[in-house]
């Protein structure tokens, strides 16, 4: 097909499609005569794919670039892409090495161990989560750290799950595709969810008359 | 304390103090000389918070302003400056009115409905689920909808965590500063260990030795 009919199909402008082919998001068409190129539905679901990161996972453009360079090159290490891609954190700052730090990482050992979790310390995840408890901490929630296992418990349920669905209903060649996909989206669902379960927790809590409880607890 | 002081506490450089201080983020210190302003430890914790929204929960300034606007003022709905700020989502795009839209719609109905949940599914949140959901079956995971009611038990137990910590361990007067930084920086530290039971989950299923079977499924 024609660039025109990839834009009519995937409701994504021209000049835009354009742009991700500039960018390496999008394969080049292949050229039929000097000023034309044809596209295929390889280009459609790719392009779909875009569109989902962009607008449902909140991913950037050069984010995006990283992680479809290593859906398509089995050797570069997806995982670690894929980790930098979605934990959306800036560099180390400079109150990375303080007492916060210590005790976050610290707390995030003590998680893996006591949950007997196949997993290294030193792995992106784990880091993220450190960060994030870090902050927490930093800005007085230090008692957060006592959530930790009944997240754990979510997070755990949340896998088995996610890598269920994998083994079921995911053909191997489309496998790293539906890892990016279920990691991403599978993320935004759940963070929906989650603010959506605040909702019916605080109603309960506080009464479904409770607009402003609701509101200040409950977020929607 | 002067700005000098301010930064070496929070680590936070002085021209980026003063750029908050110019977009409405921080309040102006009080002047104690014409060039002189003094900060007390209502900036210093109000810029850790900004930091912590920024660098760990991923928000943009803008949003950030908008959240702190509604937690400076009671009258500002909270619930949805925080929908808006922490959903990620860009505009409604071209294809919100297709087929999927519709069936996510009537997914997230279904499920509110059946969980027996007492929120409106006109609600930001429901809007947001039924966005990724459309967004997972653009990009051929139409089945996704089976892990729904996995997350839904997941997402409830992490709400009532969630809600029960508020109760305890929050003064009425943080009340409205704790939900935003528990649904922001709670979000990522359930993202990040989300990421890291899948490391766990996949070591179970392909062994400790599978590295590609983790990095591909597992992702850390």
């Amino acid at each position: 097909m024609r660039i025109g009919e990839l834009s009519r199909r995937t409701g994504v402008p021209v000049p835009t499609i354009k742009y991700y082919v500039r960018e390496g998001l999008l394969p080049q068409g292949e050229l039929s005569s000097p000023n034309q190129a044809q596209y295929d539905e390889v280009h459609e679901r790719r392009l779909r794919l875009i569109r989902a990161l962009l607008e449902v996972g909140g991913l950037k453009v050069a984010a995006i670039a990283e992680v479809l360079g290593a859906v398509d090159d089995p050797e570069r290490p997806l995982h670690k892409v894929l980790g930098a891609a979605t934990h959306r954190l800036g560099g180390p700052d400079a109150t990375d090495d303080d007492a916060e730090a210590a005790a976050a990482q610290t707390a995030v050992e003590d998680l893996i161990s006591r949950r007997g979790w196949r997993a290294d310390p030193s792995n992106n995840a784990a880091g993220d989560l450190a960060r994030a408890l870090a902050a927490l901490n930093r800005v007085g929630h230090a008692d957060f750290v006592e959530l930790l296992d009944a997240y754990a418990d979510a997070a755990e349920q949340v896998a088995r799950a996610d890598l269920g669905y994998v083994g079921r209903r995911v053909a191997v060649e489309d496998l790293v595709e539906s890892v990016v996909i279920g990691t991403v989206l599978g993320e935004a669902a759940f963070n929906a969810m989650r603010r959506l379960a605040h909702v019916d927790a605080s109603a309960r809590l506080y009464g479904d008359g409770a607009a402003g409880a609701a509101g200040a607890t409950g977020v929607s």
